[in-house]
This record gives C-alpha cells, structure tokens and sequence, in this order.
C-alpha cells in the first residue's frame, strides 16, 4: 500500500504572495526527494479552468453571490475527483494555489452567502479531503492591493475590481479561520520574502517531519 | 400592486415535443391577452447560456455528476433572479423550457446524484420560486431518441449521447414526480400533434381560470 501524499493549500489574498510562495515550497519539497503536485483553484482540470474563467472575467450582467458559490464548487468537484484526490492516492505532495477557504473569505465573508451553504457544500463536494496544512499569507489590505495593482501584464479580473471593505471582510474572515483550525498556519506576509521564505519552510518541515 | 405572474414550465426527454409545445401555449396564451416571457433552462442569461454551453458541450474529461448539477444550479441561481422572478413580479406569465424537474429526472436519476442534494440546491436557489403548472410531456425512450436523432441539423450533444438505460431511469423519475406533485400535469405526447395541442391547451385553460 502506497502511504497517502500531502496536501498543502496556500491562502491569502491578493499580492500577499502566494505564487511566489508556492513555488518555493515546490522547491523545498522538491529537495527532500518529494513527489509534488501543484495546481490551483479555481482550475486545475480543462473544465475546472473554463469555470474559472467564467469566474474571474467581467460579464454584462451582475453574477449572483450563489451562482459564483457554485460555480466555484462545481469547478472544486471536477479538481478534486481528477486531480487531488488521485494524486494523494498515489502517494503524491498536492500544493495547492487556494481551497475552500477561500470560499468561506471570498464567497460567505465577501458576498455574504450563508457559511453554513458553504460548510454543506463542501462537505458534499470533498467530505473529509481538507489540506492537512494551510498556509494563510496574511498581509493588510491596502499592503496586497498595491503589490496586486502593480504587477505587470492585464487587466484586474473581476474580484481585483471589488472595493477594499470586500478585502477587509476577506482578511478578517481568513484571521477567524486560521483561529478555529489548528491546520491554518498565519504566516505574516508583510514582512521582507526572505522572513517569509523562513517561516515557509519552517511550517512545511513541521508537516514533513 | 401587479398581481404576480403565472409560471409554467414544460418537461419531457429529448424529442417529447418542448420546443412545439412551448410554441403552442405561448400563442394561446397572447391569444388571451396575457403578457408572455419565453426562456429556458439552463441559460436564459447570458451568463447562464455559456453555463449551458459547458453542460452540453463534450469534454476530453469525465464531467462528475456533482459538477453537472452544481453547474445546473449556478446557471438557474442567475436565471431565477434576473429573468422568472423579476418577470413574475412585473405580472407576466413565464414559460419556461426546464426547470427543477428536469435536475432530479437527469442529474438525480439519470446520473446518481442524491435527491436530498438536489433538494437542498433547490431550496437555497429558488426558495417557493416553482412552477404554478408544470407539462411533462411523456413519451416512450425509443420514440423520443427516434424523434430527436431524425432532427435537421447538429451533432448529438452530451447529454443525447446517453444509453438508452439513462433515459429510462429519467422517464421513470418524471413519472414518479407527476405522481407526487398535484402541478404536474402528464401529457401523452405519444399521440398526433393535434391531440397534443388539445391537452396542453385544456391544462392551460385550467391555470387560466
């Protein structure tokens, strides 16, 4: 029998540092000899990533707080069955851009859908497959704004177009969530990238060790 | 106060006579007077529609049942709060092609999806928002799949490409929900067009009056 693999998801709003982040746990994974997977929501299968482009563009028409909330789950559903939960089995490090955490920050504390639709959503969507370590960059809102607002390349997608109390309520969501679940580990992401590389890693040799 | 629109929604498997029947109410119904908003399900927005795309389209992967109806469900959550309910408000009439019926025949009988789940969506997305009438037009598996397959135009879409079995189990779901539900009305749609358009038009009368 093959030892299930790890699942790890990155949390954190946006220009907190989560690709950055993620690469380089890849990498300390990747040095210890670690099978990783990595992949991001919402996507991570064709469909999922067509979802998501639904998701993140602009529509003429005002996208219902539940109908974003099933969307995304419905993008989650066709991720987990064809991505996460395969890889797991196999034995396989799953790094994760974003999970249902961010349905509870975005979609329950941003848009105000009810967080117990989103506790039974994700219940029937993944049951028990939670990431056994979240990391939460977290970052004060104006901070990630302009770090999000001053990358190169596009236009802000249709949550960068949100106001910043949506962020706020984001943030605060995520600092309540990252108090209830002992997986949540808040790095603080304001901080200079080596200091968060440090905590990073110290985070992810705990889960290895 | 506007007195609140009728909403009629008509359901049957591929090549039962929607498209027809559709056609046929809402002449009687302008005959009357009444003002009439055709749509149907999924879509009806445009949001919704490219939701509908998805569903239909075929993918280089396996959709998962739960994705199919969490997709069903957001393009409904968007269909119900800008077109049927809105519309309802205004005093119109609603004639709708599909509608939640149609979810437990296909997704929960055709697909295995658990019917308390699909209850549960259908509570959180549209509430007391059902149909006053609903016209199942019911018709036996081969007659249909004969009727559709020898339309003009096209390339079977994912949901016509079924086993015959499929289509059995969501028969059989219409069936039962007509037993349960006193707004179903169950048309034998078996018979010559003329027939047809006699039954719907006296279930129609009925709403009426």
């Amino acid at each position: 029998m093959t030892t299930r693999g790890r699942f790890i998801s990155l949390e954190g709003a946006e220009g907190a540092g989560k690709t950055t982040g993620l690469e380089y746990i890849r990498r300390v994974l990747v040095a210890r000899g670690l099978p990783v997977v990595t992949t991001r929501e919402p996507g991570g299968t064709p469909l999922a990533e067509e979802i998501r482009e639904l998701l993140l563009r602009r529509h003429g028409e005002a996208m219902q707080p539940l109908a974003e909330t099933l969307l995304v789950f419905a993008a989650r559903a066709q991720h987990v069955a064809a991505v996460i939960e395969p890889a797991l089995r196999r034995g396989e490090w799953v790094l994760c851009d974003r999970f249902t955490d961010s349905t509870f920050a975005y979609q329950a504390a941003g848009r105000g859908v009810d967080s117990a639709a989103v506790d039974w959503l994700a219940e029937h969507t993944h049951g028990h497959c939670w990431p056994d370590l979240t990391l939460y960059l977290d970052v004060p809102v104006h901070q990630g704004l302009e770090r999000a607002r001053t990358r190169p390349g596009g236009q802000p997608d249709r949550f960068e177009c949100e106001e910043t109390s949506f962020f706020e309520r984001v943030r605060v969501a995520y600092q309540r969530r990252a108090a209830q679940h002992s997986r949540i580990v808040t790095i603080d992401a304001s901080r200079d990238a080596a200091a968060v590389r440090r905590a990073l890693e110290a985070a992810v040799e705990r889960l290895i060790a």
